[in-house]
């Protein structure tokens, strides 16, 4: 099963290593990691979307919680969250299908990032299928290169995984 | 100084791991990693943010092409690459403020990702400054919560840090 985890950290060198040495003990196979700052520069957020039984998501979920530098671990709920990504896709063309290429560009609400003499850089955000999609649309074009980032993740709703002025490290302390 | 790499690696459980403890036993902070799948479902790129200084950042590229999992390191040259990032951003707002939102978002070209009674969550990929610019305008109305990926970069023109159908693993056999 697919799981996503929002993990909140404290912005520290050490931090991933000790977070993604942990997966890694456990053969944990990470399908995307993606580690942004919040508005709040020392803390950092991680989503992580990896696959495995709910045993080993349980004990993962345990033992980052024992970290030191983290201050805070949700799993998100299927279905209760709103999960994205950005792609970066650069495509081999001509002047003649360059028009194609950005009539597909159009259709799916895709961004001209950079223009070449015989290629085109789309960035692209979205679920993880409609980039799948766009990719699809455009490999007869022949792709040259693709980037995507890994998946991010925001709980639909009021829901708030962290708020940035909330000070959890406390609220761990007091327990 | 910033510094932007583009890794491209095998997609084993514990090649993160490897990567951010060398970075880390450097005291080398990153200031955001992605990892993505490329087309090749075996092979993921990591694109790394980091900040130091010339000789450090030489060393670790030496270091990380001497990991069995790394198959390519790229130092991409500032202004030689487009680099963008995904926001996810929560708003609190009732009925009356939501227009006025809805208002920043057609201005910066920002998706709506999901809506509620009382807040509302907008999608948005971009330049790091421009990102900055969203969160600003924004905040007037409270964030409630702000997802960020980390930058990926892709170089511009024809250029190809890596091709997806490309064998560099027995390239680097060959050497």
């Amino acid at each position: 099963m697919k799981y996503t985890l929002s993990v909140i950290v404290e912005n520290h060198s050490g931090v991933l290593s000790k977070i993604s040495g942990l997966f890694s003990r456990r053969s944990f196979n990470i399908d995307s990691l993606a580690v942004g700052v919040t508005s709040n520069p020392a803390i950092s957020r991680i989503t992580i979307v990896a696959n495995g039984d709910e045993y080993v998501v349980e004990q993962l979920e345990k033992q980052l919680n024992k970290l030191i530098p983290v201050i805070k671990v949700k799993r998100l709920v299927e279905g209760e969250y709103v999960s994205r990504e950005l792609l970066l896709i650069k495509v081999g063309c001509n002047s003649q299908k360059r028009d194609e290429i950005m009539r597909i560009a159009e259709l799916m609400s895709a961004k001209v990032a950079d223009v070449a003499n015989s290629s085109i850089t789309l960035e692209f955000s979205g679920s993880q299928e409609r980039i799948d999609t766009l990719v699809d649309l455009l490999k007869p074009y022949g792709l040259k290169e693709i980037v995507r980032t890994g998946t991010v993740a925001i709980e639909k709703g009021q829901g708030e995984a962290y708020h940035s002025g909330y000070n959890d490290r406390n609220k761990k302390a007091d327990k």
